[in-house]
């Protein structure tokens, strides 16, 4: 390996918890470097970079001088980056919301603005890594999916594409995430005072993530309720699912097994086992549990949520499209 | 208030977390008054209680001398205990499962052996006190609820009773506990090493609360998944339900309001508000949330597991049989 | 009890931590009314306090109408308020740390500002309950001591007084405290990422603290570190002490045992043994433990931070201004 | 690299934390193989490693056919296996107690046993690796220091070298550790309900750390008080030194930063700053802080108890025995 040769990638947004993960990664990674740290806002004195070696902070340039452009940056203003960075020939991942979903009309419901960029949406893949390889491989412009979409489609994407549930029965996420996936800035809902030992549901019925998992898992109707778990990383969803008649745990286990037996990141456990949180925090593994319970089918699946349901996936697809092993520096 | 007025009552298990949450109670209660502490298993040296001020741990006498008696001891033992304790004249709260459930065949099935008295069942009040209070009060034997079935029956056996919900579509309570539902004594799955920061369902399929649930539920059938969430105390219910058609979430949140609104210890909260484990430690509380979901209504019930869900609810029935004020004790 | 006779008590600063301790606090006790809350900051539509069951929040009048007013307001600001409420006749604690110190340049270097009141310094009586009780009973005025420096003084003033120790060696108090030391607002330090599985020493050779302790403690230095533990309530000091020649860990155990023997609040264990956290949470208790450890003697004295060491110890105070029995409404 | 030159290696003890960690780093290594995990406990049929990718444990062989063997085994168990290796002719880094301490009756008085094998003890270096890297380099038996220990002397051990401390000052170590130094086996002392929001002072006068601790700072007498933090990673030891006179924070400082000028793991702060455990956790590096307190300075000083406290280092050691480089693995 010829350190010249590496390709160079960008992050934009540095100092947040995913911007900090995706400098973590990328500096351990060995065939990527990471040559910028950019900001969009003022700049201060201090421009150091939270993550030690990782480059300090510098006022963004508009994309130019590398191969890749990793957004980290608030939904509202990750796309018109997207846009700069696109110009310049970077390839460009927004790990924002902006470009997740496809109808204009729902998004600007969803995020209650008028979109800032709508010419980019036709043009981005939704990076679920696992299920849309093909189009990533050849992509420019990949939207990164959220975090609790990530767990709940990588759980029934496939078998809703595979035709196992029954087509007019709800599905049911009860979702719980670790407080990481609140951000890194001060607020009262993330003080310790208000996460330890407490447990509570919210965003019931208007989360921004139920529109984005609905839109793409198509078929069914799905019922997402997240709550804020007592802990730092991880995402576990309960998934309660209703197969086709004739069909139970067994089927569903051998369809999710069969989806992912060659995947490196995503396993499926024996029948009746479940995922937890220790197993795959700090990494960029899914883990799926299928089990029976009474009438229904109930899949659990555990990701951390800043990894394979944010930077890990990130550079999971950036790998991917720019021509590398899907999985260097993620192992 | 003359002290020697005051009615006798014992605990058999102190040691237990149910057994000192009993004892701490007990020790603050105006009326009442915590006179023994008996054990059926053998006494070593040191026989001093774990709670502070309350009696020495003493042999089982077969309960006589007090007034009344509870069990927080382990199911399969506590049904011989109580027919112990009726003979003497005592009224009798079974905080174990052994009394919870009146089909033998299930019972026997559920906790996997012969049940140890069969003829207490059909005598014993399942004392879920909100529901079933006249029949408490007049109670020598009474069955305290599990405490997951204590959260999920309060939110939905109500609507149920009132026929609000869609007779065939299978209700689901998604729970979650604290590690105190485990138990004191020490195991790798109540470590630190093994609770802090993790998260997961566990009993998928097979917990033992999930007959007791289905069997005073009647009507719809109903998934109970329950998951131990990385905190010491309480318990939150998720529940998904399907209001018959033409109802929805204001109607269930009506019918809720009306049932409980005279209620001490069980309130309803302004629909779109979700309770906290927060709001409920160290109370005999339950709070209820009602918010809507897509297509469906999502009902979120908090309790305390040591209280509501055992030694509260334990002394709120206590109090009603041996005829005092329901709250005695427990504001 | 005839409820009219109640004397009535105010608290100012409701909303922080240690106000809603105090809003808590009075709402259990029997004999005294928490008539109003007020707060000097405007006031903004919505006023309920955050504690259920205790008045809304009105605007500061001066302090009229009231017995008592209980000051939990920032340093710099609390001194005029309890001017203006000892001109309405009103019992005064100040629970902020601007009557603590009777130097005023040592106050005034310490808080980094002008005195904002000097004149009633010299009035205000150190409020360190078990040592100071005869004129906390004729006291209008009085400075709530720190929570560090309860939790120091408590376990090393009786031995300075007695001159048991050696008055040229330096003590040293190693504390630790829960985050809600560090209060209810917002702010990176306390957030739960921040918080949760870390641990350091801060605030080490300039916590306003430290001067305060010296201060009180008179005769020998004493050096004091501060940490922050991953936990919400609770200060722990570990205090080493080097007792004159001929005494050891007996002599010192005996004298504090001695001391507080008739206290009901501070409680000395056996020899060896160590108080927790755990002991003295949400208790108004201070637990000391003594040991020897090869040439010297450890004191650990373990408080709650927000009762004793502010809210619980303000209430004995006042109760003891309004000739109330010491422990009403602490037990 | 060629895979078959790679260097042998086996873990004895792989269920324990320390095990575990030594698995998890070994697997890691690019220059070492782990080729055996080894139990001299019975093995029952499920021989599975907690450490996914590593070995199935197998039967002890007296520890033929590997370059070097890392004995994560119980004190009074080790030094017995370290013998047996030894004559296989393997470089045997002992993690446990037995080899830590020179003087025989001092290791019986600590550890209340006769020692094991004590022809050993001369033979063995104490693997302080930044303070004794030329005798581990030619090392054929390692004992690896303790977690607290290695917290301390990397503190102080060169101040005493230097002779900048005052001789007859006791120097005092206020240490607190995360739960994982207790292992991994269920006790109450390490469940969930014991620790979490909780902190105490243990083994107070009577710990087996302080006489390595002092044995190997030679000269000035130290206090050692451990404590028990709640969380699970991590040890911040607070070390109260006395410069000689004419000396102050600043020298310390400045003897410090020299003497570990040069180290990857060793990096002393800026003066005034203060790690913390998330600074350090999941590293092998010792970070400390040096700061002035009245008349007195303070070292604050952090390791990972599971790594430069234990597993860490041990691998540091093997690398140096066996002739690689001191920080393979280990970045």
């Amino acid at each position: 390996m010829n350190g010249t040769s590496k390709k160079r990638v960008a992050v934009v947004g540095a100092r947040g918890l995913v911007g900090q993960e995706l400098c973590s990664l990328l500096l351990r990674h060995p065939t990527l470097e990471l040559s910028h740290c950019w900001s969009t806002q003022e700049l201060t004195g201090d421009n150091s970079n939270p993550v030690p070696g990782a480059p300090a902070i510098q006022a963004w340039n508009g994309g130019a001088g590398v191969d890749a452009v990793l957004l980290a940056t608030p939904h509202g203003a990750s796309a018109q980056l997207a846009a700069e960075a696109l110009d310049q020939g970077a390839v460009v991942i927004d790990l924002s919301g902006d470009l997740r979903i496809k109808d204009l009309a729902l998004w600007e419901a969803t995020y209650e603005q008028t979109h800032p960029c709508p010419g980019l949406v036709d043009m981005a893949v939704y990076g679920l890594t696992e299920l849309a390889r093909d189009e990533i491989k050849n992509a420019q412009l990949i939207a990164n999916p959220g975090c609790y979409p990530t767990s709940v489609l990588l759980a029934v994407k496939p078998l809703v594409q595979a035709d196992l549930l029954q087509p007019d029965a709800t599905l049911i996420s009860d979702s719980k995430s670790g407080v990481s996936g609140a951000g890194a800035s001060p607020k009262a809902s993330t003080q310790y005072a208000n996460v330890h030992e407490n447990f509570y549901a919210y965003g019931v019925g208007n989360h921004r993530h139920a529109p984005e998992i609905q839109a793409h898992l198509g078929g069914p109707k799905i019922m997402f309720v997240p709550h804020l778990l007592p802990c730092f990383r991880g995402i576990l969803s309960t998934i309660y699912v209703q197969p086709r008649e004739g069909l139970g745990m067994k089927e569903i286990h051998a369809a999710l097994s069969e989806q992912y037996a060659q995947e490196t990141f995503v396993r499926v456990l024996p029948a009746g086992e479940q995922p937890s949180l220790h197993a795959v925090q700090n990494t960029n593994n899914c883990l799926l549990g299928v089990a029976a319970v009474s009438s229904g089918v109930v899949i659990t699946s555990a990701i951390d949520n800043l990894q394979k349901g944010a930077a890990g996936q990130a550079l999971q697809n950036m790998n991917l499209a720019l021509g590398l092993q899907e999985s260097e520096g993620l192992l």
